[in-house]
């Protein structure tokens, strides 16, 4: 996969979660191996569809984070992953896919956004079902860790 | 939101599975109370987006359902969520999806679907995300319960 396509997203989740919650990430390294999965407690999950291109992409964090971003973007803290937390990813979700667009519109890869959905459950995993490569990249921070998933048929 | 959208994708999963796994679903009563989530241990998510029409729809498997739906269809049975587990629930949804697309087209709905997705995670739930209303739907079978839900901005 191309990685003019994927730095978009990086940067835009590392300016999302920095300007709206006061969070610095770290990017790890990308794994292709297409049997590894990021495994976490709540994701936000976009599929994507433009002309040339068709994917998917989720952000998945671990509780301790989520709710640690709900503390410095709210200044509350829910005690569980609860429907403030599920918006508030789903939110997240749909800022950084937006950011992503707007980026790789200018590039001349256009596509439009679907709706986003939430995933919520004890570490549980995603698999995206694509015949393209997919790319995992942790992130981490002094709250605990996010991992990025995205890919593309057809790139 | 129009019954007209809705029902494409009820026929179109009892179809699928009928078709590919000798399953037959009975569907239960529609639910379309927001805070109401389907719990369940494998899902199928797949974004949709048209030029009328976004939205989003996923498929939720009890883990028993859907490694009797690997017997009926393949002739053997995982001892649990594997990768062959989620490939045949991704392509279900893939399916189903695809089924009802092709008779909305013949109505004038025309959307593109994204690629999809597959959860695995026990008695994950799932959270779509629109301003719009949602529907859950929930079927039961001789091997266990299956949800479908399926939500649209702007309907």
């Amino acid at each position: 996969m191309n990685v003019e396509f994927i730095n978009p997203f990086i940067t835009s989740l590392i300016n999302v979660l920095a300007t709206m919650a006061q969070t610095d990430l770290k990017a790890g390294k990308p794994n292709k191996k297409s049997d590894e999965v990021a495994r976490g407690d709540v994701s936000g999950l976009i599929g994507m569809v433009g002309p040339q291109i068709k994917g998917s992409f989720s952000i998945t964090f671990d509780a301790d984070l989520a709710l640690e971003i709900m503390q410095r973007m709210l200044g509350e803290k829910p005690a569980k992953i609860d429907a403030d937390v599920t918006d508030m990813v789903g939110e997240i979700t749909n800022m950084v896919t937006g950011g992503a667009k707007n980026e790789l519109a200018q590039k001349g890869y256009e596509f439009e956004m679907a709706t986003p959905m939430v995933v919520s459950g004890k570490q549980h995993t995603i698999t995206h079902k694509v015949d393209g490569p997919k790319i995992i990249l942790p992130f981490s921070s002094d709250a605990g860790s996010v991992y990025l998933e995205i890919c593309f048929d057809k790139l």
